[in-house]
């Protein structure tokens, strides 16, 4: 039973990713289809890299992720196929793969060009119908990834900025916000202190205020209150009991943020 | 085939359903899931109590519905696996059975505390996607109800307000609005007189406005004018023939309003 | 494996398209269902009609085209099984199909009449729960179209604008935008020249701009700059590098435009 999720920026009300799925079921009729969501903001390769990245791991080995946000449609930028750790990203080269490239590698990178295996007719303009679509089809039917294309050594990688050393702590920054107004920091777990009164006596500091202490979830703190915790992807948040950390901070992507270890700081 | 369905308040854009949907399909590739909504007001449980209330019974026997309305994640509330009419609900244990639980009486209850059909690895923020999605693909996939934790017998639920009647009719409230801006009201029709003259010269009275009579449908009454009706969940609904009831009212969920019945309101 | 598709204006955050899939899975659980939108503005019968043209021949022959914008529900407005190149559409009989049957013919047409395939109790305000969904499911599991009625042979058709030709072009105007801002026109490639420099040569009026040339996609252009291109659809569309067409433009649908042939307005 083949897998193929589907990530872009056509919103989430827009007609086009059902054409992709008519297109898939056609071809390819067992099959099946989840959307990651459609709702990255138009243009917008980072955010959509982020989204992707967030979810792409929790999807078993096999799975096809196609993903479109692609302002370069029907220009000379490559589509890549992109087989890592099982799974198979198809993605126009602009970026997209970015976040999920800062935490591994790829086992092996294809160019998208078998005509063969996409729409007799493209449009120019809707690469995610006409090609995306089939070649995930056909892939999810049992084509083998090395017929898409010729094997290529390079990937667009993005700037992503990552969270620095400094000298009593770290310099980070916002990176995704979701619909509760938690703000996701590009500071993972793994930089901070083992668990222990180190940790516990942490402080971050954005928008002039200074948050204390690292909390396992929301409900540790006051009701309003603001809160840091590890989020669902291994990341440092900044949340608020029952309310949003984005509207009293302020704070959006790529905001700064600082953090500081030391007991003066501490809860 | 398995059937599972989603709701959550994550919103309709998030990543995190799909994260579900990646963790259900890796341990059930069979499932088939169906979202319900994702879009109920952020930690509104009476929201999205009403939410499942609205569909629950339309899917059919066997499937299993998971709602996450979850302002406690990560806390000690419990988890619950509710076995009714042959469905299964996993809901965090805050309420959101309530409307269902108004209707009908669960046939058992047991508490999801078997950690063997969790994730290896729990976020205290997302156990929509470490604890609800494994256990209801673990259950999609044949384990006994008995396995996920020891049979309990309470269940919190919240305070909806019931219509009641009143010397001369029924007193009660608006508990949701659909897009369309139709008010759905409290009062089921079992609580109206039987079809005939008595049903057909009730008058609803909200917001200073008297709205006379019983229709099946918008369309019976002249485009803009407003409209008294049995809504598609069995309970009284107050719309307007091709616009919003709401708009013209102002009145929203826990608005209150009166029926009266009498030869001297009628139409 | 059948395939059924559903497109409402019941609004993208709604339950009830979730209600008509419960329906459809009790009835024919292996029935895959893809959600083409619930977006289509309320009781926008126009604008229904063309989301569904945009993508119902991508879907494979055998498909079951269920659309439900529906002003007139529980009024005596028929519904219809179209039976069209392989697919069949349910639809009430507003107007629904006026863009697809402006391209192609129905092959037979029937009244869906039989109380046998619908729900016991059918609710006034909400068919698409309790007649759409369980006829779609049973012609899903194949009872045969000749079951749901009699044959009719009319089509209620809206009177849908079409471009005509100028002594020096052609005359047409917007019927569609997308979440990008691009502008659909009414204005097939067919009624174009050949490509050449007389197309190369073309003028697109709108708004009191002039849009000259045609372009294969937004990338040719500069940043920003507004650009005629050959869409998805096979339609005339006006786009901006990466920005919106609609906001600068400040045209929407049925806004008229003008195209004019000729070397004096070459690039």
């Amino acid at each position: 039973m083949p897998l193929i999720t589907l990530l872009t920026d056509f919103g989430q009300e827009s007609v086009f990713p059902a054409a992709m799925k008519g297109v898939i079921l056609g071809l390819c009729p067992e099959a099946r289809i989840v959307d990651i969501t459609h709702a990255v903001p138009e243009h917008d390769i980072v955010a959509g890299s982020y989204a992707l990245y967030a979810v792409h791991d929790r999807f078993p080995a096999g799975t096809i992720h196609v993903a479109v946000v692609d302002p370069g449609v029907g220009t000379v930028r490559r589509i890549l196929a992109v087989e890592m750790e099982g799974r198979v990203y198809l993605v126009p080269d602009n970026g997209l793969m970015s976040f999920i490239l800062k935490a591994s590698a790829p086992d092996r990178v294809f160019a998208v060009e078998n005509r063969r295996l996409m729409a007799s007719h493209i449009s120019p303009t809707f690469h995610g119908r006409d090609v995306f679509a089939p070649v995930a089809a056909h892939l999810a039917s049992g084509t083998a990834i090395e017929e898409v294309g010729p094997r290529v050594h390079s990937i667009v990688r993005l700037d992503i900025s990552s969270p620095r050393r400094t000298e009593d702590g770290i310099a980070g920054e916002i990176i995704a916000v979701d619909r509760f107004g938690n703000l996701v920091t590009n500071v993972p777990e793994s930089m901070l202190p083992p668990e222990g009164p180190m940790r516990a006596a942490m402080a971050l500091r954005i928008s002039g205020t200074t948050i204390e202490g690292l909390h396992r979830t929301y409900a540790e703190v006051p009701l309003g209150r603001l809160v840091n915790y590890i989020g669902s992807a291994g990341l440092l948040e900044i949340g608020r009991n029952r309310a949003s950390a984005r509207d009293v901070l302020g704070a959006g992507v790529g905001h700064p943020l600082k953090i500081v270890f030391g007991a003066q700081h501490g809860g």
